[in-house]
């Protein structure tokens, strides 16, 4: 077999190196670096250039590939969302990404990100919450306790101080599944049979179910002045969590608000209402919360930048351990334009 | 560490594992291959989603994605062009490509494809030459030397039933390349000092090379009546090879007229020049030559079907051998809502 250059290799990160790396420096760590790069890039928002992705839908789902770029690296996710798999024993989501030299376009990282998504959609939460939730936010209602509450529940942890976190989810084996893994994190865990249970005395209300409908899993009710509610779960056109009511009495924060427009719970506002975009609130142009009255209201979707954050993180994060293997993912001849002798000098060995 | 379970498992299709697989079968079987399944495809033209490619644009070179689906599978190309980067040691154009299951959403297949990308354009030109060259061409000559110009060849070969190839290129050492490249392939190669020598008694003519300009590498006193011309090079904006002479005498054959009017020859061309889709002259709606003194072209700029129909063939070319790697891509806990769960119980130590 042939050796490529370095310059050929690709350091690839399996999910099996990812759990490995998460491990190695500690969820909460990893978390804390994830928001440290979110809010690094938010802070020069201006500077990438925002593509909107690129779907494929079919009946039973979506595929779909999110580029974005900030002038000297370029990254992209693929990603796809099949509610319809978890039926047939597959993942809804699935996701890997890419991290490139603009300069040369070179691959300089290709890694998993559905565990690496997770990570990053709690430290989003996290960093959002650090900036609009009460001062002293110590408990929060965790609704919906899917594939993300453990992973919400930590950020709030590492990055607000949380000490409590209350659980509610329709499916009670679900809340034991969250309740049993959070254990031994140093929250303190409470399991509650309704919803109305689990606001009780919470400062930060995060909502995170599965229903692909419009659904309110928050009434206008259950919301009293000075919560924080970190909205994750109304993701897509069609799926909201908040009752409208909620909304037109918050102070609405959201990522890019074109997207969040079509995919968030303001999808059933008026295209005009008002909403502020937090990476303002990072870079002091305006403000986040202003008084210990104010609903807060993170509307999160997910956006590009995120990932590219994550990437960065994770090529970071790599240097110098084991947690990743070179992949011989480009063509390398010694003489560009030679690349058919490069074929034909190859001796026919499969690589190991 | 954890075994991820075989639907978590994309098959993986290294440089040197593409090297191996097409010494494996042979390369002009594997031009035959790829030329068979573009053929299945082109058959099919109208099932194909026609994405636009998404392009990330800097001041020294651009990033594509290039996505496309059949609607069973969905299947999208990475490849760069930097032009610069040759004088750096670099590649110009390094591409890598994934296939997945629209029905799942799960990748199937991630492959190198930049030896991919130049084994299927030769095949592309070889397809197209098999319909629009005149019958019993022996004779091609092959100007500009660089890296396509001996899979062109052997596609010719391979498909047409080419006997000689005669080479030229400015660059004599170039022609030196491809020539010692080619001796023993079982094509008569002959060198030549300028094109004028190169294109005495060819049937085909096929234009390749690299400079990104309005160049002339054919003027229109060179093209007689009965040739078939196969233009490569005339494949971005700005970039072109044929004298607006020949393109206005022949008869134009393209891929996809939406892309090829802003990339191929025929952008010297007003908008509404009729230009006909190779794809219907495969299913046998418009005839392909139509006599013996008509000159034909073929204006290729590569379009996403063809890498699709790459991707699909080495999909089946792998099955059942060694030329390919297992690799961990995708998050797969035994419980969909579990993916913590998944990450705490792994224990941290890295794959190998």
């Amino acid at each position: 077999m042939t050796t490529p250059s370095d310059k050929a290799l690709v350091p690839f990160v399996s999910v099996d190196q990812m759990m490995g790396l998460v491990h190695h420096l500690g969820i909460e760590e990893t978390i804390r670096g994830l928001a440290a790069h979110i809010e690094e890039d938010f802070l020069r928002w201006e500077s990438f250039d925002k593509t909107p992705r690129v779907a494929s839908h079919s009946a039973v789902g979506v595929i779909e590939l999110m580029p974005t770029s900030d002038g000297e690296m370029y990254g992209f996710k693929y990603v796809n969302g099949h509610p319809k798999n978890t039926r047939e024993g597959l993942q809804t989501v699935t996701a890997f990404g890419l991290l490139a030299d603009v300069y040369t376009g070179y691959p300089k990282l290709l890694t998993e990100m559905t565990l690496l998504t997770a990570l990053r959609t709690a430290a989003m939460s996290g960093l959002a919450a650090k900036h609009l939730a009460p001062k002293n936010a110590r408990v929060m209602a965790m609704i919906g306790n899917g594939a993300q509450a453990e992973f919400q529940s930590l950020a709030m942890k590492a990055l607000v101080g949380l000490e409590e976190v209350r659980l509610y989810d329709i499916d009670a084996e679900a809340t034991r599944k969250c309740a049993r893994n959070l254990a031994g994190s140093g929250l303190r865990v409470v399991s509650c049979a309704t919803a109305e249970e689990a606001i009780e005395g919470a400062q930060i209300l995060t909502t995170c179910t599965a229903d692909k409908q419009y659904a309110t899993i928050l009434s206008d009710n259950m919301v009293g002045s000075g919560v924080h509610v970190n909205a994750i779960g109304g993701d897509c056109p069609g799926k909201t969590e908040l009752a409208p009511g909620i909304l037109t009495r918050s102070t609405i924060f959201v990522e890019y608000p074109e997207q969040t427009r079509i995919e968030g719970e303001i999808q059933q506002l008026d295209p005009d209402h008002p909403v502020q975009e937090f990476w303002r609130v990072l870079s002091g142009e305006i403000p986040g919360r202003q008084g210990s009255a104010e609903v807060t209201l993170f509307d999160s979707v997910g956006f590009a930048i995120e990932d590219f954050s994550a990437l960065r993180f994770v090529r970071n994060a790599i240097e110098g351990t084991p947690y990743y293997t070179p992949l011989d993912l480009l063509a390398d001849p010694d003489e560009p334009r030679d690349l058919y002798g490069m074929l034909m000098r190859a001796t026919p060995t499969p690589a190991a």
